[in-house]
C-alpha cells in the first residue's frame, strides 16, 4: 500500500465516538437500565435498523421524513429507523398471533436522524424504550408502573433530584371541551406544551393570535395549567371544577388511580407530581402522559417522556392494540451527564488486577491470571517487554486498582505480591489467601453508582 | 386513518427477527460473551454504524464493496459498516494519542452485507470481535490468550465438544519458500484453505492446473498440511524438517510458545490442536491463525476465526499497530444452535414471579410486587380484568416459574400464596418467609447455560 496515500481517519459529524473509559461508563449505564427493565419482567427486543421505507413512513411525514436516512438498494426502497416505536408497531402487528398480551418489551437501540448537526444533538443515538401493549384493552395500573420503573432506574443510576411529572390528556381535552374549544384542542396542547420554553406571555399570544382563542379563555387555560399543590390538592381542585364533562371526569378518575398506584409501587411523592402543563405535543397520546426533569437543571428539559396511546399499530392492522410506554434519549442523557461531570469515574477500569510477570518465563504469571479469572476477578496480564515503570504506568493509566507482581522469589515461595494502587499498600502471600480481600475491594467498585450521588446531584 | 388502507407489516429478507423467548435466549448469549470479555480485561467499544465511504473502502474492493449498503445524503457519501475491523482500525488510528497500548477491546455489533438472501445467511448480523492492539510491537503471549478467551466463552455457553485449531502462517510461508514457491504462497494458501470443503484431490488439481505447481510439490503440500498427531508430536515433526529457512523456524518457535501458553491459560488439549491446514484465506494475517469447529458438526465450518496481523491501520496512519484478534459470527451461530435445538429453553422466562391480585383493589398486590423487586426478584403484576384461567395461562405461556396469589384472606392474614408452576406445589406464608426459597429456585435457572450440555452437545 502507498504510505503517502493515507486516508484521514474521521468520524461523521453528529455521531458520538467515546474514548474507552467513557464507553465503559456508557456500558455501565446501559446495563443498569437493562437490569431494571428485567426486574420489572420486560422482554428484550431487537428490531432491525433497516426497514422498508413503506413501513417506516406508513404514518410519518413532514420533518421526520426529511431527516431520515433513506436510499434504494437494487429495487428496494430502504430507510434506517428514526425511532423504536414504529418498528415496535410493525413487530407487534406482524407477530400478534405469536405474542402473549400484555406484551412487555424493552429495547435499547440506535436510531438515525439526519438533523442539523449541533453540540449535544446527535444523528446516530440510542433510545431506550419500554412499552406495555394490550390486546383490545390494557388496565390503567400499567400507567402507574411505568413511572415506578423510571424511578427505580434513576435511583439505580445514582440520581436523587428528579421529578416525574404526570398528567392526563383526557383532563386537558375535557377542559378545552368545556371552554368550547374542542376542535382546537390539539393546537392548544401543542402550544401549551411550549410554556417552559417560551413562557406564559408568548403562549397566550400564540393562542389568541394564531388560533383565535378569546383572551378570557387563553387566561383560563394558562392559569389552569399553572395549578400547583400536592397531588391530592390538585386532584381535589380538579374535582371541584369538574362539572358534567365526561372526558374531564374520566381523566380525573384515571389520574387519581394512577397517582395512588404510583405510591403503592414505592415512588415517594418527592419524585413525582401532577403537572397539568404536560401535554406531549403529539396527537398519538390519549391518556396519561409523562415527562421527567432534573430539579436543579430545568434547562435540560425532559430526559424521559411518554404516555398512554389507544392504538399502537393502526397503520398495519385492524387489531386494537392500546399501550403505554416511555422513552429515554440515552445518548443525549449520557452526553449531558458527562459534560456536567456527573459521571462516577471511579469505576471505569477495564480490569481489577494487572498481573506483572518479573521473570523471563511467563508460565507462572499466566497460571496466576487464569486462577484470578476463575475466581471471577477481571484480570489482565502484561506481557510486553517494557521497563518496570512503563508496566506500572499502564495499570495507573487504566485505573486498574491492583497490580500483582510475580518474581523468582515469589514463584519459589509459592506467593504473589499484590499492590493496592490507591493506597500503595503491598502484601506478599499465597494467592489463595489474597483473593477474598481483592473480591471485597472489587465489590466496593461494583457498588458505585453510574452517577455521583453528591450534593451537586442533578 | 383509512382502515382499508393498511400497510402489510413485513421484515426485509435476510434480516433476523426473533420472537420474545428466542430474543431472550439471544440476549443471554450476548451477556455471557460480554461477561467473559470483561473477565479478560477488555474495554467495550461501540463504533458508528454509518461511516464515510472513503473510510470504509480505504482497503476493501471486489465482492465486499458490491455488497455494501452505500448511499449519499446531501453531499456525503456514506456506507453502513460491513465488519467491525475497519471501524476499529479507523478508531485506533484516529485516537491513538489518547489510547493506552496494548489496547484491548471487544465489540458486539451489527454489520451489514447485502448478500444474496438464503437460509442461514443474513444481511444484518451481529459480529462479536475481540482484538488486542500493540503500539509498534505486541508480545506473542497475546496470541495464546485469544484462544483461552474463546475456550472460556464456549464453556460458559455450555459447549464441550469444540476444537480451537491453531496454526502459524510463517510456517506455511517458510514451507512454500523451501519448495521454491514463495511468489505463489498467497495463492497456495487460499487454495489449501478450501481443503475441507472441496477435498484433497481438487486442491491438488487447482494447485497444479491453476497455479503451475509441480505434481511433486503439490503432493508435498497436501501431505504437509495433513500432518496429524499431538501438538508436541507435530512440533517435533516440524522441527525435524526445519532446515535453514528462517521464517519457517520463527513460525515453529512462535507456535510452540503459543501452544505452551495456551495450556498455562488453562485450556485442555482436548479443546485445541495444531492444524497445519488452517491458513485463513486473507493476506491480512501474518502469524498465528485460528479457526474453531464443533467436533460433531464439521459441516458448519469455523464459527470463530482470526489471527495475528502486522498492521491494523496502514491505510489511515503511518503508525505501526500490530494486533491479534478473533471474530464470532454471532447471528449465524445463534441461528445454527437454534435450528439444531441446542438452546436451553428452560431459562427464557421474562419474569420469576407473576403476582395475581384476587381483589378489586390492587394496592396490596402492587406493594407485594414492589417488595419482590426490592429483593431482586424479576416480577410482573397481572392487572388485566380477565378470568382466573386466562391469568394463570399467562404465567404458563411465558414460562414464569412462580405465581403469587393475593386474595382477601391472604391480605387479612398478612400472607401470600405462592404456586410453583412446575411442581404445582402451593405454599401460604408471609412474603418475607418465602423470598429466600424463591431466590434459591431462581439461582438454579440463572445457573443454566445458554446451550444444553447434553450428550448431543455440539
Amino acid at each position: 500500500m502507498a504510505k503517502n496515500n493515507l486516508v484521514t481517519p474521521r468520524t461523521l459529524a453528529g455521531f458520538m465516538e467515546l474514548l474507552p473509559r467513557e464507553q465503559l461508563a456508557f456500558e455501565r449505564m446501559r446495563r443498569a437500565l437493562e437490569d431494571v427493565y428485567r426486574l420489572y419482567g420486560f422482554y428484550p427486543l431487537d428490531t432491525q435498523v433497516l426497514e422498508y421505507s413503506e413501513i417506516l413512513f406508513a404514518k410519518a411525514g413532514g420533518e421526520t421524513e426529511k431527516q431520515v436516512y433513506r436510499f434504494t438498494k437494487g429495487d428496494t426502497d430502504l430507510a434506517m429507523r428514526f425511532d423504536l416505536t414504529v418498528p415496535l408497531a410493525k413487530y407487534v402487528a406482524k407477530n400478534a398471533g405469536e405474542l402473549t398480551f400484555p406484551f412487555r418489551r424493552y429495547q435499547i437501540g440506535k436510531v438515525y436522524r439526519g438533523e442539523r448537526a449541533q453540540k449535544g444533538r446527535f444523528r446516530e443515538f440510542y433510545q431506550s424504550d419500554i412499552d406495555i401493549i394490550g390486546d383490545g384493552s390494557l388496565s390503567i395500573e400499567n400507567d402507574a408502573e411505568i413511572p415506578a420503573i423510571i424511578y427505580s432506574l434513576f435511583k439505580r443510576l445514582g440520581l436523587e433530584n428528579f421529578t416525574i411529572r404526570v398528567n392526563n390528556r383526557k383532563i386537558l381535552s375535557g377542559f378545552y371541551d368545556v371552554l368550547g374549544l374542542k376542535d382546537q384542542a390539539e393546537n392548544i396542547m401543542r402550544t401549551v406544551d411550549k410554556i417552559e420554553k417560551i413562557g406564559e406571555q408568548k403562549v397566550r399570544a400564540e393562542l389568541t393570535e394564531t388560533f383565535g382563542v378569546s383572551d378570557e379563555a387563553a387566561r383560563k387555560i394558562t392559569s389552569f395549567i399553572a395549578l400547583r399543590g400536592s397531588n391530592n390538592e390538585i386532584i381535589a381542585a380538579l374535582r371541584s371544577m369538574a362539572g358534567e364533562n365526561e372526558l374531564f371526569l374520566t381523566g380525573i378518575e384515571e389520574l387519581e388511580t394512577v397517582c395512588r398506584a404510583i405510591v403503592a409501587f414505592g415512588v415517594p411523592e418527592t419524585n413525582f407530581r401532577i403537572d397539568l402543563s404536560i401535554a406531549r405535543g403529539l396527537d398519538y397520546y390519549t391518556g396519561t402522559v409523562y415527562e421527567t426533569t432534573f430539579n436543579k437543571h430545568p434547562e435540560i428539559g425532559s430526559v424521559c417522556s411518554g404516555g398512554r396511546y389507544d392504538n399502537l399499530a393502526g397503520f398495519y392492522t385492524d387489531r386494537q392494540l392500546p399501550g403505554v410506554g416511555i422513552s429515554i434519549g440515552l445518548t443525549r442523557l449520557f452526553y449531558i451527564l458527562n459534560e456536567m461531570d456527573y459521571l462516577n469515574r471511579d469505576a471505569d477500569a477495564p480490569a481489577d488486577v494487572l498481573v506483572l510477570p518479573m521473570t523471563e518465563d511467563f508460565e507462572a504469571a499466566i497460571r496466576t491470571a487464569a486462577a484470578l479469572r476463575e475466581a471471577g476477578i477481571r484480570t489482565q496480564i502484561y506481557t510486553e517487554k517494557k521497563k518496570f515503570k512503563a508496566k506500572i504506568g499502564y495499570a495507573d493509566k487504566l485505573g486498574i486498582p491492583f497490580a500483582l507482581f510475580l518474581g523468582e522469589d515469589e514463584i519459589n515461595a509459592g506467593t504473589v505480591t499484590v499492590k493496592n494502587m490507591t493506597t500503595g499498600e503491598q502484601t506478599t502471600a499465597p494467592l489463595s489467601d489474597l483473593i477474598s480481600g481483592i473480591l471485597a475491594e472489587i465489590r466496593k467498585f461494583d457498588a458505585l453508582t453510574v452517577i455521583k450521588t453528591a450534593e451537586t446531584n442533578a
